[in-house]
């Protein structure tokens, strides 16, 4: 029987990796016979380079970057085994991990680093670039990255302005002379479920400045003044960014790829079934597991288990999902080809004690399914 | 497809036929056209008598007796389909749970009442008996339960003794005249997982006088005169207790009944699943559902999940265990027929939230679990 394993991390507990091994183990303990395959995936989120570099076989390169306080950071890319794919997290470079929850300030933080990844990855030889954009600590409409690959934001005096949400306030002209000429050689595909605009009630500000620690002034300012940038934008690129669709996306870099790179937007978990190769892995297998840390309703909105049953319900194969915890509403992923739904807790614990014993949890879940699964078989 | 569904009750929260309605609840919300059998079951503990009474139509008599500290109890016993058989647990006139723990002396309880429920039944015609004689709060060698039924122990002026364990001090001789003599023409059936012996290290006092409330000097007490008693019994009746087997079972009563009483003992589980023909009804079943507040290693030994196993394994048909709480070991389980074990918790939850919502959750836990045996058919 060969069954695929295609969870994603149990956040806080288990990476995909992890997870996928923890299942494997299990199944392998009912059904030492198995044919297992281990894909482990993400959507978008935390995991998805590391997802893609062990799907292809690639590989990770640290670089030390400038951190969304301006401080150093040790963050990495990945190049898929094709050697001319790169896989960047913005979260690695500008994330909201990287701060403390008491330094969040979005008039500080900037996505220069981002930006200083991707240059180096051009160094590398990168022609092709996947960039997932969750988790960014930074509201600056992607200026950061712009200056970090040679856009000049020019204030009234034409100087260059600084970094930070705050700087967007300053500019009055962008100057693209020294803006990296091999970006417009490339295909960046951006990672991102986000369809906000970038300013307004549903823009970046209002959304996600919240979370990144911003009070209702810094929103009041960042929109506005993220709106006479959109302005300019418009005037040097032609692109409208206020209104547009993902234009939002982490604190509106979404926007600046969408007016200054050659760039799709894809689903995150799209991007990842695509590049794991996991419909092409699916042939031939009975079932597929894959799981999260939680599992509710929510999933239907692009998550992991959800990407990966729509996959398996094309070819007919069952789909178990295993969590940490589940929610409520879990009937509507079963149209998207969710077969079950097994928690992983095995008695009443506390939360601290699921996420420490989430390993052998998950083992023991994974076997007692397949135990399920294959009762038939088993009698 | 035939599905048989037979629990336990999982204790704290749902008796067996409230955890079987649930259970019946998630497969029918899974799989609509299911034909399923409900089979409430019990191991010759709390919830005996309920699915007896109901398995085979029967009913419910309630009785005013004599409880454990001599306050009035309302008792009751089960009347079975056959309107012959009556069913006893004798922790309905004489258990533990009747009492404030505070209030355990196993000096002072008396099984007198269960000597009454006895007596009542035979005065409703009964001639056939199954005693399930867990739960109890006495220690008194089941004296009490004989002197209700018209045995005289006298003391040394020939008067007879009082109430409870520390009488049995007081006994110098067994007077059988006025012994209802309708109880010789009766078969007793006594529903007993206990092993021990009446006496000594692994007798009555020893090993279960603790729970009742013993303190190590009531311990050597009663373990003394229990001694002395046995040595009354074996002259009165000539079957020696001192040493057998089962003698040990409930403070003693085990080790009256098979002295004066014409009985055989046979484990709970066993008595439950003869009564509530639960083989013929697993005829034609593709799976059964079985369940119980914990499951673990323990099980095995005689538990409900795992009698509920055997007989099914007889047959090939797979078993799916549901608990509120996994323990370890339960590989041990699979050997008697157990296929799979699921927990019913579904995150991280405290104790109190489980049993709060344990009936959602295991009508959640049995729909997820009949998704997975079903999923070949479903995809």
């Amino acid at each position: 029987m060969k069954i695929v394993i295609a969870p994603d991390s149990f956040k806080g507990s288990l990476s995909a990796f992890e997870a996928a091994s923890a299942i494997n183990r299990g199944i392998k303990k009912a059904l030492p016979s198995a044919e297992t395959l281990v894909v482990p995936v993400a959507d978008g989120g935390e995991g998805t380079m590391d997802s893609l570099v062990a799907a292809t076989n690639g590989r990770k390169v640290d670089v030390t970057v400038t951190g969304p306080l301006l401080d150093k950071v040790q963050a990495s890319y990945g190049i898929l085994g094709d050697q001319q794919t790169c896989v960047i997290e913005m979260a690695s470079a500008s994330g909201l991990c990287l701060i403390h929850p008491q330094q969040r300030n979005p008039l500080l933080t900037t996505s220069y680093g981002t930006g200083e990844l991707i240059k180096k990855a051009l160094d590398d030889g990168c022609r092709k670039f996947i960039l997932a954009i969750g988790g960014s600590a930074t509201n600056d409409g992607g200026i950061g990255m712009l200056q970090a690959l040679g856009v000049k934001l020019l204030d009234s005096n034409r100087k260059p302005v600084g970094y930070g949400g705050a700087e967007l306030s300053q500019i009055v002209a962008i100057d693209m002379e020294e803006f990296d000429s091999r970006i417009s050689t490339c295909d960046f595909i951006i990672a991102s479920d986000v369809q906000n605009p970038l300013i307004g009630r549903n823009g970046a500000s209002h959304i996600f400045g919240p979370q990144k620690g911003a009070t209702p002034e810094m929103i009041t300012f960042l929109d506005h003044h993220l709106s006479i940038w959109a302005d300019l934008v418009e005037k040097t690129t032609g692109t409208r960014l206020h209104d547009k669709p993902g234009a939002g996306a982490a604190g509106g870099i979404g926007g600046a790829f969408q007016a200054f790179f050659p760039s799709i937007t894809k689903r995150g978990i799209d991007i990842v079934i695509e590049y794991t190769e996991l419909e092409r892995k699916l042939t031939g297998a009975q079932c597929v597991f894959t799981g999260e840390g939680q599992i509710d309703a929510q999933t239907a909105s692009g998550k992991t288990p959800m990407g990966v049953a729509q996959i398996a319900k094309k070819h007919g194969i069952p789909v178990f999902a295993l969590a940490g915890s589940i929610g409520g509403g879990i009937e509507r992923l079963y149209p998207y080809g969710i077969t079950s739904v097994h928690s992983i807790v095995n008695s009443p614990i506390s939360l601290e004690e699921a996420i420490e014993k989430a390993n052998e949890l998950l083992a023991a879940t994974a076997e007692q399914v397949i135990r399920t699964y294959t009762a038939t078989l088993n009698s």
